[in-house]
C-alpha cells in the first residue's frame, strides 16, 4: 500500500512490525558495509596472475631501462592503451601511478595555482572561482575543490546528464566559474550515461565558459560494465575537437578498478597544450612514474580487448550483487512512496533517494541494525544534501549474502524511517 | 707545474698540447655522459629477484588485502624499515610511493599553502618566505622553491655541514626564513658528511628560528657507503627531541638507489603531531600508497641488515668508478692551481670547484668532445653559481671505462679551460 493511503492506525500496526524486524536484526550483531566503492577480494585475485611477469622484461624493446629514472609520459603501450580508453591518440595521454585521483588533484591545484596555459591563466589570480559539482556525485572531487577553496555550486545531474540549458546560463553569467566534474558513463553513484546529445554539448562548453574553464572528465567506470551489450559513451575529445574546444577537456581514468584498486596504473588524456603545461609541474615533483607496474600491467592486459575480456570476469562476479540490489528495492519498496533508485547497467553504486528529510534516519538506523552506510549528504558538497534525501548504496565489495542480507536490513530502515516520519507529520 | 707559475710561452706551448688532444677526443666521436645521478644497469639488476616475490603474498598476515584501497601510512614492516633507516620509531614514519621527491614537494606544499600545523601556521600567510640553501647543492631541492616562490639563500656547506653560527645568525635575524634543505650524509654533489656537532646543532635550530620552521631533512645516501667502515650520521630526531624541537625536522629517505630508481618505495618520518597534519593533506589526493610495491620490496629487502648486504654489492660496482675518478683529477689536476674536488666515501657524486670563471666553459669544452655534464650552476638556486666554479661529477651510471675515458677528456678539458683563462689575463 502506498504509504499516503495509510491511515493512521495502519502506520501505527506498521511500525510495530518493523520495529520488530529491526530489532531482530539489531540481536543477530551484523556487521555489514555497503559504504565504500572499493572491488571484492574474489575480483582482486583476477589479476593476480599479473605477478611475475615482468622477469626477464624489466628492459622494454625499444631500449628503455624501466627500471631506472625517467619517461614522464609512460610507457608507450600504456599510453596506447589509455588513449584508447579514452578515445584519444597515445600522444595525447600521461600514464601515472596507481591513483587518477591524484592526477586529478595535481591537475586542479596547478590549474589554481600556475595555470592550465601559463602563469597569466592561474584561477587564484581571479578571485573565489567556483566550481559546478553535479548531485548526487563523488564526494572525493569535492574535497578536492574544498581543499583549494572553490566555491561549489550544485546541479541537479539528470538522466540524460547534467542539464546542458541550465549550466550554460550559469557559465555565461557568471566567469568565474572555471570548471564542472563529471563522470560520464555510469556515473558515481547514480549509474547514468550521458546522452550523445550532452556529450557534444559538453564538449563545446568553453566556447561558452572562456579558454580557462575545464571539463573534468572523470571516466571512472568506462569499461566497467554489467550487461553484455553495454551502452557506449560517445568520445568527448572529437565533439570538442570538432568545436575548437580541445582545451577545455581534461579526462582521467585507471585500472584500480580493472586490475588492483590499491596498485594500478592511471591516465590523464588532453590536448597537447594542456600535457606540456601539466607536464612541467610534474617535472617538479617527480622523476617519472613507476614504469616497471605500467609494464606489468601491459604484460597482463595486452591492451582494450584484453581489459574487456577482464571485466567480463567482473560483471560476472558483480551482476548477482546488483541484481539483488534491484530486487530487494523493488520488492520492499516499489509503489509505496518510499523512495526511488537508479538500477544501473554498470559502475559500482546504486543511488536511492528517499523521501525529503529521511536519509539521515535511515543512515542511523541501519547504523544501529549493523550496516555501515555512506553518510547522508556524502554525494553533496560540502557533506550537505538539502533534502537529507540521497543514500550511496555500494554493494561491490561484500560477498553476495553480505549485500543480499544488509539491503534486507536496509528495506527495513526505509519503510520504518518514512512509516515514523509518516506518524510525526500525521 | 702551477699553472701561476708558468710564463707565457710555457701556457702558449701547453694550450697547444691540450688542444691537440682536445680535438683528438672531437675525433673520436664519442658520446659520454655524467650528468644525473642514475644508478647503472648492473646495479638495478641486483633487484630483479623481486619481481614474482609476491604471489600467494598479496593478503598481509595481519589481514590487510594488499590488493585493495587504503592503509595511508603504509604497511607496517616498511614503516619500521623507514624508521630504522632515519632513526625513529616505525609509528613517526609514512611510507609512499617510489619517489622521496614527491614527498618533500608535496610536504613543501602542504606547508607552504595549509600549514605545518593547521592553516594559521601557513607560510603563505607571512608574505615572501624563504629558505636556506646550501651550496653547493641539489638542484631538484632548489626547484621545489621556485616552483612555490620561496625566495632562496645561499650558503656555503663545508666539510663539516652548514655553518651554523652563520645559519643561526641569519634565522634570528630574520624570521621569514621557514626552512634548511640538508643532505646530511654523502650531500649531494660534495659528500660531505655533517659532524655530530652541526647536527646537533640543526636539530635545535627551532629554537631559533621558530615553530613554523622545518629542517627538510633528505637523508637520500644514508646507507650509500663505499667504505667497509662507514662513518655513521646522528640521529638527528633523538637529538631534536631532547631540545624539545621535534616539530622542525622533517626526514626522507627512498629505495630508489637500492633497488629500483623508477620504481622503489619512499619514506617520510616526523613528529606524530607533523604527520597528522601531513596525512590530511595526502587524504585529499590519494586513498593510499601502492602496498603490494612495499610488499614486494620488503619480502626482498626483509629490514635494515638486507638493506645493508644489497649496499655493498653496490658498493663494488660503484667503488672502482669512484676510484678511477679521483685518481684521474689526482694525476691530472692535483698541485696544479687547477681547482680542487671532494674524494666522498659514498652517496653519488663528486663536487670539482674550478678556478672561478672556467666552469661554464669547461662544461662547453666537454661537450664539444663528447662528454655531456650537469650545467654548470646547476649546483646552486636559479642555476646561478656567483664564482662560475662548481661542476657536479656523476659517475655511477655509464660503465667503467666510459668513467675513465669521460673522466680522460674533463681532466684536459680543465687544463685547457684554465690556461686559456690565464692566456687571457696575461
Amino acid at each position: 500500500m502506498q504509504l499516503e493511503q495509510m491511515n493512521l492506525e495502519q502506520l501505527q500496526t506498521e511500525e510495530k512490525k518493523l520495529l520488530s524486524t529491526h530489532q531482530q536484526f539489531q540481536a543477530s550483531a551484523l556487521k555489514l558495509d555497503l559504504t565504500r566503492g572499493k572491488p571484492s577480494a574474489e575480483q582482486l585475485t583476477l589479476s593476480e596472475g599479473m605477478e611475475g611477469l615482468l622477469a626477464g622484461k624489466m628492459i622494454h624493446e625499444d631500449g628503455t631501462d624501466l627500471r631506472n629514472y625517467g619517461g614522464a609520459d609512460g610507457i608507450k603501450e600504456a599510453r596506447q592503451l589509455g588513449g584508447d580508453m579514452l578515445g584519444l591518440p597515445a600522444e595525447e595521454v600521461m600514464v601515472g601511478d596507481h591513483t587518477s585521483l591524484t592526477l586529478m588533484y595535481l591537475y586542479l591545484l596547478h590549474a589554481f595555482y600556475h595555470g592550465v596555459q601559463g602563469p597569466d591563466t592561474a584561477w587564484a589570480k581571479e578571485g573565489q572561482v567556483k566550481f559546478i559539482c553535479l548531485v548526487p556525485g563523488y564526494d572525493r572531487h569535492f574535497t578536492i575543490c574544498e581543499e583549494l577553496g572553490i566555491e561549489m555550486i550544485h546541479v541537479r545531474l539528470l538522466e540524460e546528464g547534467p542539464d546542458l540549458d541550465q549550466i550554460e546560463a550559469l557559465v555565461q553569467e557568471d566567469p568565474k566559474i572555471k570548471g564542472i566534474w563529471c563522470v560520464p558513463k555510469y556515473s558515481n553513484p547514480t549509474g547514468h550515461i550521458y546522452s550523445s546529445e550532452t556529450v557534444k554539448r559538453l564538449a563545446g562548453l568553453g566556447r561558452v565558459a572562456g579558454t580557462n574553464f575545464r571539463v573534468m572528465w572523470d571516466n571512472a567506470y568506462g569499461v566497467h560494465d554489467l550487461d553484455e551489450n553495454p551502452p557506449e559513451l560517445e568520445k568527448i575529445m572529437d565533439h570538442a575537437r570538432a568545436q575548437g574546444c580541445e582545451d577545455s577537456i581534461i579526462q582521467v581514468a585507471s585500472t584500480s578498478k580493472i586490475t588492483f584498486a590499491g596498485g594500478g596504473i592511471s591516465f590523464i588524456g588532453a590536448s597537447s597544450s594542456n600535457l606540456n603545461h601539466f607536464r612541467k609541474r610534474l617535472s617538479v615533483m617527480t622523476i617519472g612514474p613507476n614504469k616497471l607496474n605500467q609494464r606489468r600491467h601491459m604484460l597482463f592486459l595486452q591492451n582494450l580487448e584484453g581489459v574487456k575480456q577482464l571485466m567480463k570476469k567482473h560483471a560476472k562476479i558483480l551482476g548477482p550483487k546488483f541484481k539483488t540490489v534491484e530486487k530487494l528495492l523493488q520488492e520492499g519498496l516499489q509503489g509505496r512512496g518510499m523512495g526511488c533508485w537508479s538500477t544501473p547497467r554498470g559502475g559500482y553504486f546504486v543511488s536511492y533517494d528517499a523521501p525529503p528529510g529521511t536519509a539521515t534516519e535511515i543512515v542511523r538506523l541501519a547504523g544501529e541494525a549493523g550496516v555501515k552506510l555512506t553518510p547522508a549528504g556524502a554525494t553533496f558538497p560540502y557533506r550537505k544534501d538539502p533534502e537529507d534525501a540521497n543514500i550511496r548504496l555500494a554493494p561491490t565489495f561484500p560477498v553476495f549474502e553480505e549485500v543480499d542480507q544488509a539491503m534486507k536490513v536496509f528495506v527495513n530502515c526505509v519503510k520504518l524511517a518514512c512509516v515514523q516520519q509518516r506518524l510525526q507529520n500525521n
